[in-house]
């Protein structure tokens, strides 16, 4: 953004520009720095200045204010970085979809821009091509929390084609968000894979020294090229710090952290896979390497809902949403529990021809409801517990199980069949 | 439930009854045991037996089976069991609830009943009496998923008549799937506390050698007799083994695992205090014992909703919900984020009248509205950000806060101030 009032005055007179290395000047005190876009949360007299250790202050200017402008940015090459193929490398496919870790960084600005270019965006990490030849691509270029089911089907596509076309793996930054959600959507979606499909994504955005992006896209990248791995999975880091990342299976994985680095959680389950500098070590077993070719089920029916039971949940608010869909997934409290009044909207529902799920808030641990009179009342109003898959990944199978069968007994067989390792191999059978 | 068929047969004609000691003998095989209830997944030719051990096991009968009575129950006592009080004892009150904890184990039959008198719930656990006086009542006898704000509100009421009338603490056995809800609402309902309010629950039925009823109940005395806290709190296991227990701030804990002894985890904060065998350690810092009165705050308008944002979430739904009630809390994803479908949800919520407040799904870390764009937009349309409040917390607090004002300014600031530490002391604001 611009500058306007009394600051934007000093830089106009200063011969100024965004991107330029400029000395600001109050009384005594001077201050060197990049130029930064003005904030739309600061005053129409505040400047923002990139430091040389890359964080950002702010510069109040006043009448007294001087600015001088040292050294003026260096011209955006226009032309497209090349990036030759190396025969003797493998390729992997990088694409992307959006979020903080698919953003380009101008480094003179320090400001984050969309990926513009599939180039641009490996360019921005140049470690890449060292390990592989990358096939870029920027499919979508969107917060994640606006992904939608048609999102997902298109991704799938691209994916099977890439590998189906000789990539030796999938790399798809994506905003943490929703990471889960798509991670499971094309967990289900894909068949036979011969490769790994990994959704990367930061929690620090790349204009920053803690950036996570670099090093998650790395060990991404050593995955498809170094490893036998070939399931979807989620790769974050494994703690706050800088020292290894972890591959969470696509299905079992959930975002528990609003912001730290290690966020993302494998839920019943350890981790896929431990990535710690060029060491790959496997936690769990795993899907290794089909010979192809990769199949695609990516019909999909978004008609479904994901209620979250709680004391004071008003039964006509469910049963007005189970009016609207074919299919709900409740995450009740405890080993899957509702109250006695949703017990009965349940009932309605499934009278209804309304496919009913049930898992668990508690996130951890399995639904059973068979301990309590509560459980087998839901299970007597026709809901079927869904052992201890997450209710966020039930969620994304019902919609893909609808999309598969319109027969309900075909459906609750598909619900309850370990597709995707969705059912923990600890399952309480 | 009475044994019918086969197994109904052999016991008849045995004279053996359920609760006597019966011997099984098919072929050479004899095993004792007490006969316990028919179990409704059994079949009819299965018996089963409480071995010496407390376990239990199933025995097939067929016509070569032979039942014997080895020797009949002992007559249950229909005199209430005497507890004087101890006039160099301080006093505790129980308020019973309901749920596992509060169950009535026949040790003859290891059958679990619902408490049905003060007494005897305070009788199945006789080392309570050891510490203090227990004033035992039973105020409710349901199951946890079953509480609705009446109950909050008759239990806050109880609680203060116990504190203002001498007891030095209350403890309330209480259902473990909605125990942090209740734990929530009595941090709002009352203040002033002159010691503290433990809300405890068991996972393992008391039936069962791997109970951990008594070590919570225990842990709970020992704060209410042996400490300066005054708080609410839930107090369970720490670990899965019965190594110690943790009391968690009642605003900041939430049940974890659907059936860990240690299910219940304080989030983004660390618990206030750990109870190690007779040993109390705090780890944060708490509330001391006022001087008194305990006062209430008990009006709750119960017309909210708690809405968790996902991928495909429909916007119309929302705006269904939303025309239902006065205020909505939404678990969106990551920051506290939505759709762009949702925040013009949102939108005409508010400026129908409705209080809009966001928290985060991750459940661990803080909501931030200001670093993205769809963020920014969430506050453009009237959403007000909760900081790390607990979703579920936040619920509860939402419709505490209804109850306590009509005027939307005030509203909003009781929402943003730090009533009963339900914003971390390490807030970022």
């Amino acid at each position: 953004m611009e500058y306007s009032g009394s600051a934007g005055r000093l830089l106009e007179s200063a011969g100024a520009e965004i991107g330029d290395i400029v000395e600001v000047q109050n009384g005594d005190e001077r201050r060197s720095g990049i130029l930064m876009p003005h904030h739309d949360f600061s005053g129409p007299d505040m400047l923002t200045l990139k430091l040389a250790n890359g964080y950002n202050i702010g510069v109040r200017v006043s009448g007294e204010t001087k600015v001088r402008a040292v050294s003026k940015k260096e011209p955006r090459g226009r032309s497209k970085p090349v990036l030759p193929r190396d025969p003797a490398k493998k390729d992997v496919a990088v694409i992307s979809t959006g979020g903080t870790i698919a953003s380009y960084v101008d480094y003179r600005t320090g400001a984050v821009h969309p990926a513009i270019s599939a180039e641009e965006l490996v360019f921005s990490v140049p470690e890449l091509t060292d390990l592989c030849n990358v096939r870029a691509k920027v499919l979508y270029s969107i917060l994640s929390e606006n992904m939608k089911v048609t999102h997902w089907q298109g991704l799938a596509r691209e994916v099977a084609n890439e590998l189906n076309s000789g990539a030796v793996g999938v790399i798809i930054p994506h905003g943490t968000d929703t990471m889960g959600f798509t991670s499971a959507a094309l967990s289900f979606m894909l068949t036979n894979l011969t490769g790994p499909v990994i959704c990367v994504g930061s929690q620090r955005s790349s204009d920053r020294p803690s950036s996570d992006a670099i090093m998650n896209l790395l060990a991404a990248t050593r995955l498809c090229v170094e490893s036998d791995y070939a399931e979807v999975a989620v790769l974050m880091h494994g703690e706050s710090s800088d020292s290894y990342c972890l591959a969470h299976r696509g299905t079992k994985v959930r975002k528990m952290h609003s912001s730290r680095r290690d966020a993302f959680r494998s839920i019943n389950l350890e981790p896929v896979a431990k990535v710690e500098g060029p060491n790959i070590s496997f936690l769990t077993s795993y899907n290794r390497r089909s010979a192809g070719p990769v199949g695609l089920r990516d019909k999909i029916d978004g008609n479904a809902s994901m209620l979250h039971f709680y004391p004071g949940f008003v039964s006509e608010h469910f049963d007005l949403i189970a009016q609207k869909v074919k299919g709900i997934v409740v995450a009740g409290t405890g080993l899957g529990h509702v109250s006695e009044e949703i017990v009965g909207s349940i009932g309605r529902a499934v009278a209804d021809g309304v496919h009913v799920f049930i898992t668990t808030q508690c996130l951890h641990g399995t639904v059973n409801l068979n301990v309590y009179s509560t459980g087998r009342d839901m299970i007597s109003a026709g809901a079927v517990p869904l052992e201890d898959m997450l209710p966020e990944t039930a969620y994304v199978k019902l919609m893909w199980a609808m999309g598969q069968t319109d027969d309900p007994k075909e459906l609750r067989k598909l619900m309850l069949t370990n597709i995707a390792g969705e059912f923990s191999q600890r399952r309480a059978v």
